[in-house]
């Protein structure tokens, strides 16, 4: 977290166009869909498919993140990566994206050269391409808001409302591991703060920092799924935290919901951690969000489909709408699903 | 710009979904296209053309508004209006956006009402529907990041990159109006600055005003256009000034162009103001920008098709790119078109 002396070339000394064709060089256009990206007053985009899925995320600096401990290259990449998984969590690809930047005179060419960095690969993994977008000043810190297109024939887009009594409530990964590592984080900077001489303690906690710093989207669940000729009946990324997504769910579908707190996928590296700072390991997984993992819903009789697959755990099943969405807990009571998660409008 | 004593409902009274849900209420979807707006990971669109025309367009505070003379009404009519120009400058029909806000707790619901309620209108006139977006907080003011899709046929999308030697440059309505407008509402804050108990003086200015706070996207010209059986060979919208926009258009169609100085379609208010300001005319209407008026090459053979229709001028012509883009003055000398326009990375 020390401050080094580093190179810095004011955004000014590029000027609009100028820095946009700076750094946008190293984004080709991979997709047959993509007509036309940069350069015109709108990009074009073919209809290959049946249908166009679209969504937007914004991350506002010192809301979404905090630059003292979030290097631009991760940023970059976790804004592309926010967007994507919604597009995932249709059940459809994503193919284009569109990134609005406003960043005031603070940051140089070389920290966006870096963020842009962080973009590409997001891009180049997920096989996206950067079309458009817009770049302005901005009178305080750095916000970027990103768009995201993606295609999907109709038959296979999965939306929030498709839940019914009896189905399976599969989740894809292991969840709370994203929180965790943004509670290390702020600890850190806490110490740093009172003793800017003091290094960082992060060393063994990488997997916990990475699901923080640099999540991933599961693109592959879309795939996995096909491949099990599996159509889930409902889905949604997990951004809010698993308890506040399925209450999603279960409002959209008007069903209501049974959680098993024992099948809940956890990683053992959240269990120590949990300990260490005094949380319920639980509450973590219900309600610390940003875990980017898919929460879905299958027809029962897809279960042999799924159950050997170690990407995904059946962690409850769907129920009458009166029951509410529940929890039962390892001693088997029942604890009403609250949406306890991060709020970008209430909270930090 | 008196403050008045107003009611202050808290966004966080509402919460992010529900401020979400009071916003949005009276957006109905009417685009058949339109298949899934909000309440979903991303909004669906059936792809009933061909392609897909896409761009996006932030407004920030301070940089690109000022809310001590810019009603909230007047700034998401604004925001929509300005996306919408750039799909009508690819010759294709705006249908679906999306609304990315980060607005510091400032602002109540009263204000995002109106903001909305401006953002309604817009849609209503131009049959767009609101299909998405982000809500979040924001430490510092204001800022709209929307997100603007278009459907068109692949035949009728219009580039910047179309224009050839001997078209005609045709450009709709008048010039200069939306920067005087700007002028002068910068002169009466700072004389509100100096003496908060002096009126603002605005009256008789009701066209500049209204060019600067309630500007209109062309949406006739690709109708007309159509109606007359012409195709533009290019086309852009004027956000940044008459002479950025022609520079644009001959870089990315490899020409130069002559552009008559007599020719410039101006407003006789713009004229008169002009003189109050100590402004030259012809450099207002080259220069001011935000007049989101449309600029065009056509085919010399469709001239007559045209020359008759009053919202449409020609204004000169397309030449050699060795010849670069030129303004030939009312005492016939040649000047090179420079892009002194707004600059968002540069200037205010």
């Amino acid at each position: 977290m020390a401050e080094q002396e580093e190179k810095f070339t004011s955004l000014e000394s590029l000027g609009e166009f100028g820095l946009i064709d700076h750094l946008t060089q190293n984004f080709p256009l991979r997709n047959a869909s993509s007509i036309k990206g940069i350069g015109d007053d709108c990009a074009v985009i073919e209809n290959l498919s049946g249908q166009t899925v679209i969504s937007t995320d914004a991350l506002v600096e010192g809301v979404h993140f905090d630059l003292t401990y979030v290097p631009p290259r991760h940023l970059g990449y976790k804004a592309v990566i926010v967007n994507l998984s919604d597009v995932y969590a249709m059940n459809a690809m994503p193919k284009q994206i569109l990134v609005t930047m406003a960043v005031s005179n603070r940051f140089g060419v070389e920290f966006l050269n870096e963020l842009y960095e962080g973009m590409r690969l997001a891009c180049e993994e997920h096989e996206v391409d950067l079309i458009g977008g817009d770049t302005t000043s901005s009178y305080s810190g750095l916000m970027l808001s990103l768009t995201v297109i993606g295609e999907a024939e109709e038959a296979d887009i999965t939306y929030r409302s498709g839940a019914k009594k009896n189905d399976l409530i599969v989740v894809s990964g292991d969840l709370g591991a994203a929180y965790l590592g943004l509670q290390l984080l702020e600890r850190e900077k806490a110490v740093f703060k009172e003793d800017p001489n003091m290094q960082p303690q992060l060393k063994g906690y990488e997997y916990l920092l990475q699901r923080q710093l640099r999540p991933e989207a599961r693109r592959d669940i879309p795939e996995i799924l096909k491949g099990l000729d599996v159509k889930p009946t409902s889905m949604i990324d997990i951004s809010d935290g698993l308890s506040s997504e399925i209450l999603h769910l279960c409002k959209h579908s008007k069903v209501g919901a049974k959680l098993f707190e024992d099948k809940i996928p956890i990683d053992p590296k959240v269990y120590e951690v949990c300990e260490e700072f005094n949380l319920t390991t639980t509450t973590v997984a219900l309600n610390g969000g940003e875990d980017y993992e898919l929460l879905f819903t299958i027809d029962l009789s897809d279960h042999d489909k799924i159950k050997a697959n170690p990407n995904l755990t059946v962690i409850g099943h769907i129920s009458d709408e009166s029951d509410g969405a529940q929890l039962v807990t390892r001693d088997g009571q029942f604890m009403p699903l609250t949406a306890q998660g991060w709020n970008a409008m209430t909270e930090d």
